[in-house]
């Protein structure tokens, strides 16, 4: 294959007012992809994206497609969810992360996103001064545009090198100035597959009760640390969960990944009963509603898009329904995603590559959804450059708020053998150019 | 019938935790009535909630439930919409407003809430020092809650007493100052049901461009003057609209009255294309993308919710379609709520109560979804809680940013005879109360 030039890449990125690379936008490097892609004369390898690259499941369609033949597109969804949403959310909770939280303290939202989205602005408002939202990064990077776009402010603290012990100082320093109002961090980790350590969920919780806290675990790949079985209802090992560990926390749990139901927009947000039931001086007079719970549902939830779509909550219930009742296994058919990842690992590995964020205390992480790696001394920005020359695409490390080099490489779209041949030789073909002076020559030769 | 006493309205309300009636949420008093309706005996009248109450389009529901077997609930649905809804949209704005706009200024919202939550904070940002929305009152509560949320400022200013030329003046006057981003307004108006006169457009659009100010018109009842035969596609008369006057404007259309759809949320945001191109030194810098549609659609949509359920939108694309190529009369089917608003607006009349907003200039409004009535010379809240007393649950005209007294009256919940005599006989009983004495005797021997 014959790498595209950087002179062309420039030129793309310039047409599409993309000045800095690390600060695109996951939907605009799939747009520069499928116009150098033109340039290639070939098919990208799209590791950027988490599409759920599985079939959506069965149940949910059944499901859906059999509430829209009753008619509920007629009528207003509940602002604060249908009862079967609620009822099943509440008992897949017990069944894969054994905690009780009860229906009244779950209320459907369009996707994780808008589920971050609105109680960032309530968590802004909560408490006086208290302005500021603390990411365990690498995170998720819209979550970061979020709070950005709201007004707020965020900190950042990179887990790479406060694991374990290390980042109960770290959290104390950052907490202890008193304008954080909550802690966000997805597990497994978007974008490193980290898994938070029982000592590290201890700490987090710790640190909460200590600084009025309120810890928001998004859980998007729910039960996909591979490393153990997870996903059998009411059996151990359950999902670990901040939960366990203290009752001032928000859980995140969305079809997108766990159903492959991404395009429906459906997640649920998870309250912790003291957490809903708070009641805040601040909420009573702006909202005239004094605890979290009702400020969010019926004064945040309704002004960002009166409810969820109806139909799309019956899918989610009767998927979580039939998770409970053991006939949907969404742990087993998400493993595919572990056995990509396996693959994709060895060839970045045997190409030079290495892992950056490898290790969960003393364990090596999991295979999942993503990864993350690094070439030789290379910058985030300018090893997702010289990806793309290659006909690969992915999002750089700092894009996600890590302080390593390096990418993010996400295996959802790795979907038939054509693109594991296409990622191989280009791997391959990339180590060549790289591996000798050949590139820099060439590079000069250019100028 | 026996009202529900003073006191034991004032208890519940105590129990909700509503302190005034006039600031409680639409939902919160639908709460409110089904406690009441505990007491009475017997089911509320409800005409304070706008559910469709008409049955979905079914060209929609199988356009949806095809889509769900297609899969498409596993992939991402594009942030900027199917083309099949950017397509059809446009073609639905030339077919029954005769206007043009092209399929890639039209984006789908989670409901035109959504539409209006975010297109609020990105006009909120668009230039420096205008941070606030003028709202052509009275309107819909849950959009002025929309700024308030956002942390924006806004105005009011009550069609009721400028009507014609008076509005220039009005409208100059509070511009000039200069803080002023957008205008909004609904047509036909959520709660008044007037609508704007040719003058009054020349006039919005004028004072729009003098003060470099972007309209926003709310379309969600689109057609539903019925004094004019609307909805027949590419044939006049043609349903008014702001784009005929000036380019800077943004239109909202909603399937949720228009179809009866509200269950699966679902509207488009269609900008005319001067909107969306415009460039703009804050999004350059904030956004890092400089037009005011790709910093809509990109940056606020894709952080609000990562776009609009996938099947919803097959859906709306599909009724549109449908209504262009002239399979579905839209306008006819709503033409109901017009037979319905004639009969109630008669027993309100015949009761005693007086229609408040009652002409667009020298013309009788039109019978629509909405009404406005008043009684004597009782205040809106008054009035609410009045009615309530007697099984009737509204909201009050100054929770709508209207400075007169009286209530909204809507009547997609007057779907069948036995509500119609439940209205009718319980606005006799409280005519006959509240005609004499006996009323204020009463009042005062339960002091």
């Amino acid at each position: 294959m014959k790498p595209i030039t950087s002179e062309l890449l420039a030129q793309e990125m310039g047409a599409m007012n993309i000045p800095n690379i690390a600060s695109a936008t996951i939907r605009q490097i799939v747009s520069l992809a499928s116009r150098l892609e033109h340039h290639l004369g070939d098919s990208f390898v799209h590791l950027e994206m988490g599409n759920p690259g599985l079939p959506p499941a069965e149940i949910g369609i059944e499901a859906e497609r059999d509430a829209l033949t009753q008619g509920i597109a007629g009528q207003y969804p509940n602002i604060a969810g249908i009862p079967q949403l609620k009822d099943n959310g509440s008992r897949f909770l017990k069944a894969f992360l054994d905690i009780d939280i009860p229906p009244r303290c779950i209320v459907p939202t369009v996707g994780s996103m808008q589920g971050t989205f609105t109680l960032f602005l309530l968590l802004g408002q909560r408490l006086p001064g208290r302005d500021t939202i603390l990411f365990i990064d690498p995170g998720f990077p819209a979550q970061h545009n979020q709070v950005k776009l709201l007004g707020l402010n965020q900190e950042s603290l990179d887990l790479y090198d406060c694991r374990g012990k290390a980042l109960e100082a770290r959290l104390d320093e950052i907490l202890s100035k008193g304008h954080v109002s909550a802690i966000l961090y997805s597990n497994p980790n978007n974008p490193a597959w980290t898994n938070l350590t029982h000592e590290e969920y201890g700490i987090i919780a710790r640190m909460a009760e200590k600084h009025d806290i309120i810890v928001v675990e998004d859980n998007a790949y729910l039960g996909m640390d591979f490393r153990q079985r997870y996903g059998i209802p009411y059996r151990e090992p359950f999902v670990p969960t901040i939960a366990k560990y203290t009752s001032r926390c928000i859980l995140l749990v969305s079809a997108s990944k766990i159903f492959s139901y991404a395009g429906q927009r459906i997640a649920m947000v998870c309250m912790s009963p003291e957490v809903a039931d708070r009641v805040y001086p601040f909420f009573e007079q702006f909202y005239e509603m004094p605890t979290f719970g009702d400020a969010y549902i019926y004064g945040v939830l309704y002004c960002a898009s009166s409810g969820t779509a109806h139909s799309s909550q019956y899918a989610f219930a009767e998927m979580m329904k039939a998770a409970v009742e053991g006939k949907l296994d969404f742990v087993d058919t998400s493993k595919e995603y572990g056995r990509r990842a396996a693959i994709a690992k060895r060839m970045f590995l045997e190409n030079g590559f290495h892992i950056v964020y490898d290790r969960d205390g003393d364990q090596p992480i999991s295979d999942g959804f993503f990864f993350t790696v690094g070439y030789r001394d290379m910058k985030g920005d300018e090893l997702q450059k010289e990806l793309l020359r290659y006909g690969i695409s992915t999002i750089s490390l700092p894009s996600t708020g890590s302080r390593q080099q390096g990418v993010r490489i996400c295996v959802s779209m790795l979907c038939d053998e054509g693109s594991f041949t296409r990622l191989s030789d280009r791997l391959e073909t990339f180590a060549l150019d790289h591996s000798s002076e050949k590139t820099r020559r060439a590079e000069l030769q250019t100028i």
